[in-house]
Parts: C-alpha cells; sequence; structure tokens
C-alpha cells in the first residue's frame, strides 16, 4: 500500500472560475508536509459521468484520493454516490452524523429540512469526520489498497476539518506520526544552498531534508517520520543542527513549525528580536509607500514594538517631515544611503522610537539612470549607537512590486541584525 | 472541430501547495465568459513522463488545451519540450521571440545567459504571443483538430496575455472578434445588482451581461461578439448605457478595459479624480499601517499626486506627528469621527498637501468593545473646503486583513467622491 494521494476537487464553480481552488492548495501543502507524494490535481464539474471517470482514473495512479466539494444537501452534490458506487457499496444512514446535523441546525436556529439530512448519508463502512464548522460531515472509505477521503468544500470547514480530523487518521493510517521543521536562510540563493546540503539530502531519508526557494529566502524543510511526535520532534532538531553545522548555518536567521509561522516568519523574527530588547520601532519609506508598516501591522498585536512612522514618498515630505537636509537631497539625490540616513535618523528623532528604518529606492520601471538603475535601493537602520546603511540593486527581475516586496524583506532582517547585535 | 477546452497547470510549487492557482480561476472565468465549454482542470509537476501522459489525457477529451507554467529558462521548464513531442515537430528558434527577450534584457538592464535565448525556442509552425509582462513568449499550435496554447506561469505575465492575446486570438480562431468592457459598482451588493439587471441579462445574449462579486466591489462585464473590434466595442458601448440607464447607474465609479485597469481600478480613478484637479495627496493612517501608501505607490508614476504621509500606529505619533489634541483621543478615543478629522487635517498641514485622507480602526482580533466592536473604521477626507469624516462597520467577516483592505477602498472612493465635488 502506497501513500500516493490525488487531490481531486469537484465543482462546477471552479471549472467556470467563479471561485478559486484554495482548498486544493491548502491539502497539498499539508500534504507536502506530511510526506505524502501527490503528483496530480484534477478539477471536474458537478456531473456524474466525468466524477466518476476521474474517480477511476484516480485510482489508476494513487492509493488515496481527496475529494472536496460535493458534500452538500442539493442534488448536484454527487461526490458521496460517485465513490460508493466507485466501491460497491450503498449510502447508509451514519446515525452521529445525523445526530450532529441535528444539533447543529439547532443550535445556529436555521430551519432543517429532509434535504439536510442527505448530508448523514455515507458510504457503507465509512469512517466519519465530524464538522465542527458546519454540517456535512468528512468521510473516510477504504478497499483493498485504495482509499477516499471526503471533505466539503467551503474552505471555512475544508481546511480545518484536514487539518484536525483528516492529518491524524492518515497519519496513523501509514502508521507513524509525521512532523515537520523549517529552517529560514536569507542571503543565500537555492542552488548554493543545495549544493552545500547535497550530500545530507542524499543520505538522508527520515527525516527528509528539502530546500524552497521563496521570493525572499530559501527554506528548509526537515521532515521527520516517527512513532510519536516528540521521537519526530527530536529527529528533527538533530537533522537542524546537522544542517546549521554547514556552511548555510550563518545564513539561517529563524525555525518555523506551522503555515502561519513559515509565512510569516521575517516579520515575526523582527518582532521577537525587538521585543527581547523592549524596543519600539519607527519606519520611513520612500518607494515602498507604507509596505513594510503595512506588513507588519499585518500582525495582530504590535502596537507595543510599532509606534509608526513617515511615508515620504515626495523630496518635500522627507525634508519637512523627517528633516533630511536640502544638501542631501541635492548633492546624493533621495535614493543615496546618505538620505537613507538621514531618514532614518529624523523618523527616530520624530517618533521617540528606539529603532527606525528607512527604504529609499527607485521601484521602476520608470527612473532609473546608468549609475542609479531600477532596483537600487537604499536602506539604513538607526538606534541609540548609531545608524548603519546598505545599498542593494534587486536585478532578478524589473517588477516594481517585486522590488517593493524584496525591499521590505531586506529591511526587516536589517532591523533583526541590529536588534541581535551583529550590525 | 470543437471549442471544448481544459487546462493543464505545469508545476511542482503547486503541487506542494506552494502557490495558490490563481491563473487557473482566471482562465477558467474568460474562458466562461467567452462561452467556451471546459469540463475538467488539471495540475502536473515539472515531471517529462506524466506531462505528457496529462497532454495526451487532455487531448483525448478536449480540442483545445491551455497550458501554464514550465516556460521559463531552467531544465525544470519542460512545457515547450512535450508539447512539441506531442505534436511530433521540433523546438526552433523563433527571430521575432528571440529579438523581444534581447530587448527586454536590454531595457531592464540585466545580464542575459544563454539559457535565456531558451525561451525564444517554440515548436515549429507556432503562433508566438509577445510577452510585455515579463521574459518568456506565448504559444498557440495547431495540427488537425487539436490546439495547445502555452501560457507562462507567473499570473503577472499570465492573465494580461491571456486576455490581450489569447483572448482576440481564439475569438479569430472561431471565426469572430470579441471584446469586454467592466462597470466597476460600489456600494451595491452582487445579488442587488443581478436582479436589477436581470431582465438585462435574460434577453441579451450578445453583449452578455454579468455581474462579478469582488471583495471590495461588484464588477458588471459586458463582453461583445462581432466582426470587428469597432464593431464589438459599440456593441458595449450601447449595453453599457442601457445598463447605467438602470437602478444600478448611481453605483457605478468608473469603467475598465484591460485586466490590469480592472485590477486597480479604484486607485486608478482615484489617481485620474486627483490630477483633474491638480491635486496632492497625503495620508494619515492607523490601523492599516501603511496599506494605502503601499496601494497608491503600487502604480508607476504616481509622484505628481502622492506626498506621504504618516502612519500613526501608536497614539503618541498621532499626538506628535499629526497633531491630534490629547482631548481628543482622551475623549473620543482614537477610533473616532473626531480622531480620524484631526489625523486627515494634521497630514495636510504638515505635508502642505491639497487633501489629506485618514483611516482608524479597529482591525481585530482583539480591541473591540461592545461600542466599538472589530471591524470598526472611521475615515476622514480634508480638503481647503473642510473635512468629511464617516464610520464603517465591516462586519462580513471579523479578518483583520480583509477589514484593512476593505478600509482602504473606502478610503480611496472617499477620496474620488471628494476630488469629484459629491461628498
Amino acid at each position: 500500500m502506497s501513500n500516493i494521494c490525488e487531490i481531486l476537487s469537484v465543482g462546477t464553480e471552479l471549472l467556470l472560475g467563479d471561485i478559486v481552488n484554495t482548498d486544493t492548495a491548502f491539502i497539498a501543502g499539508r500534504l507536502a508536509a506530511l510526506g505524502f507524494p501527490s503528483y496530480r490535481q484534477t478539477v471536474v464539474g458537478d456531473n456524474d459521468g466525468r466524477l466518476a471517470e476521474a474517480i477511476r482514473e484516480g485510482f489508476s495512479r494513487a492509493d488515496i484520493l481527496i475529494l472536496t466539494g460535493g458534500l452538500g444537501p442539493t442534488c448536484d452534490d454527487i461526490t458521496k454516490k460517485s465513490v460508493a458506487e466507485y466501491f460497491g457499496v450503498p449510502l447508509v444512514m451514519d446515525e452521529d452524523a445525523r445526530a450532529d446535523i441535528e444539533s447543529y441546525f439547532r443550535e445556529t436556529g436555521r430551519v432543517m429540512t429532509e434535504n439536510n439530512l442527505l448530508q448523514a448519508l455515507v458510504p457503507e463502512g465509512s469512517h466519519v469526520f465530524p464538522n465542527r464548522w458546519g454540517s456535512a460531515p468528512g468521510i473516510a472509505i477504504t478497499k483493498g489498497e485504495k482509499t477516499a477521503v471526503l471533505l466539503p468544500g467551503p474552505p471555512s470547514e475544508c481546511e480545518p476539518m484536514f487539518a484536525e480530523e483528516v492529518e491524524p487518521w492518515l497519519a496513523k493510517r501509514s502508521g507513524c506520526t509525521l512532523f515537520s521543521l523549517n529552517l529560514h536562510l536569507y542571503d543565500i540563493g537555492e542552488s548554493r544552498a543545495e549544493s552545500i546540503l547535497k550530500p545530507i539530502m542524499e543520505t538522508s531519508a527520515n527525516p527528509s531534508v528539502a530546500p524552497y526557494a521563496c521570493e525572499h529566502e530559501v527554506r528548509i524543510r526537515i521532515t521527520a517520520r516517527g512513532e510519536t511526535e516528540e521521537e519526530c520532534r527530536r529527529m528533527c532538531r538533530e537533522m537542524a543542527e546537522k544542517v546549521l553545522a554547514t556552511e548555510v548555518g550563518p545564513y539561517c536567521y529563524t525555525e518555523s513549525v506551522t503555515v502561519w509561522e513559515s509565512k510569516n516568519a521575517i516579520v515575526l523574527k523582527m518582532i521577537e528580536a525587538l521585543r527581547a530588547k523592549k524596543y519600539t520601532l519607527a519606519l520611513a519609506e520612500s518607494c515602498t509607500g507604507g509596505m513594510l508598516g503595512s506588513r507588519i501591522a499585518d500582525i495582530p498585536g504590535v502596537s507595543d514594538i510599532l509606534l509608526g512612522g513617515v511615508v515620504a514618498y515626495d523630496n518635500r515630505v522627507k525634508e519637512q517631515l523627517l528633516g533630511v537636509p536640502r544638501e542631501i537631497l541635492e548633492q546624493y539625490g533621495a535614493v543615496s544611503e546618505e538620505c537613507a540616513a538621514a531618514m532614518a535618523e529624523g523618523a527616530r528623532k520624530i517618533t521617540g522610537a528606539d529603532m527606525a528604518v528607512s527604504i529609499t529606492g527607485i521601484a521602476g520601471p520608470g527612473g532609473g539612470t546608468e549609475e542609479k538603475p531600477v532596483g537600487t535601493v537604499c536602506f539604513a537602520v538607526s538606534d541609540h549607537c548609531g545608524t548603519v546603511t546598505a545599498t542593494v540593486r534587486f536585478n532578478r527581475k524589473a517588477d516594481r512590486s517585486k522590488v517593493r516586496r524584496l525591499s521590505i524583506a531586506r529591511a526587516m532582517m536589517m532591523v533583526i541584525r541590529r536588534a541581535m547585535g551583529v550590525l
């Protein structure tokens, strides 16, 4: 019995482009983290024949088929019927699911129709996942080597049900527990990280070690398979130390476990580093126009560290609000380390923050010169010990939005390093 | 020759759940609007064998296969090779595409490697779609009844290339021209717009009229099919006037044609309204933390209208930089129309801008009270004629990011209305 999975989404609204298939991205990410290989994703509409064909094809390649959508109470909702037919079993009433549905309607004060009880019909022999986020229960059914897992389509039900009910069930099925740890690397490219880690990657299957290139960083994902979470955590830790002892070690700025931590790694690390010093932060943004402030404010509960700052898009604002001397603007220009330093120092002064960071650059597509091409961005971090500046030329793609996103990552990394005393 | 389409996305990052398949949703929506039926969507990884199998299977069901991704210059990028093999033709250098790529690198100042020129290789006999948004050109190749259309994976290239290059090409293939016009409505719900427009929608097949609910607005998409673009434009215009003459008319704040215009409709309209008045704009943002400034700065060439502003996350910054009187903060709180007014007036004063807009609210998840629940946001717009304030309670979902996104849309709409003299 292999652990090869496929995801099959059922819904005409996906075929019409009315909704984006976030369920599949979510499940795919979790499957990858769990170490379940998956080579294909399919979407079909609410059509018996085409769904039956997709189920047969899916099972010809994979042993686990994860189906989303089509569990609702209307006649469009055909997933259970098609799966039951594939397995050659009837649909039967699941009394627990029926009681769950009845209490869901009672608690939410909605009127239940006979149709709603159809949601408690499951293929005979199914394992039922209770739905604490909506009404249609999830279902898993196994026959021989083939397992179908059926999940409701709405992301607000599908995602938590997968994470909280299906994952432990899949891990138990595979007779083990899985755990992943991410190492976040900055200032190193994927190919260099990969070549350094190749000896480890090639000799280690469990835990597995794999690099992922993201826009502004490289992540090393370490996934262990074991009997208990404790054991897996220990295995991941040992492997992490092995990875950190290589030449990639100095590039690692933080670690993460959950999806949310991983997505927000750099801003969370910055907040942590500032909190450790009890530092408040102020911002002075030119080409990013407020994106750095927005990124930080996206994390709840940051009012202890984020004071605010100045969006100095125009030079007049740099002069008048941040007190950048006109001579600096005239002699070095707005995109210069001298200007960045004056911006950060000004932001710190006018807000009273312990630390300030500034960004001023040419995001493009226009405004570039021979000496300062599009993608040239200057940074400064200032605190009571002084001011540090840097210039970066982002040249991978002269895309305005990307230059700005890479710039705020660079600025946050400078704050982290400064707060940790390594810049 | 049928017009049945399938979308086949190529990318291991999709299988791993690292990115969401927005390309497919976009293309599916456009195909549906164009009247091309589509019954399946598939994702495979960067794997020769599995891609070849998916291409064969796709063409066993459909006549038009739209492939996204895998057109880059690395050895992972296998889509062209697999399609060429399916059609039994070699890859040949397309001289126009080669010249395009060379000039793309020259203009963006990036260093071109030999690898990049691989992007100019196309299956022999292909039609090439120029890529004005990146480097890899799009490709269409037809043999017998089967057509493959290959598009780059990055949404910033895939979406406009599909809308502006592939759609007219598909329309020509089907013997006609297509043209779409979007009407952007604010402050009206999708169901209300739909019920008002139902009589028109039901009686008009060409041009077709369809509403789309977006996060902060409703778009009415009018698509005409005809012999020439001129004819289609005229048909769309007539239908637009018919739509605007209904009760939805007063809710329409702008129109758009291209994807980029449609996505940026509100910020583009705001820039246009300010330019028409020769107004400069300053910002005072609290809960949005700079998101509004960042959204405006995302549009190139806005330095004539955007001066900058203050991110006043902390009340000290509201007081010290924006000059919000402490009594206002103590008596009414930071989330009040009084505070919003003082913030906007302060931002205007310290920057010398003609107009200023402010946002202060409770984005959540914490910080809500009985009187001011999460999602309560106050706004003000100030110019030489005075200051107008508003309070909105976004209550659809108490999601922090969404409250912030809806807030900047509301703020921009207030600027538009104020600049146009209707607020």
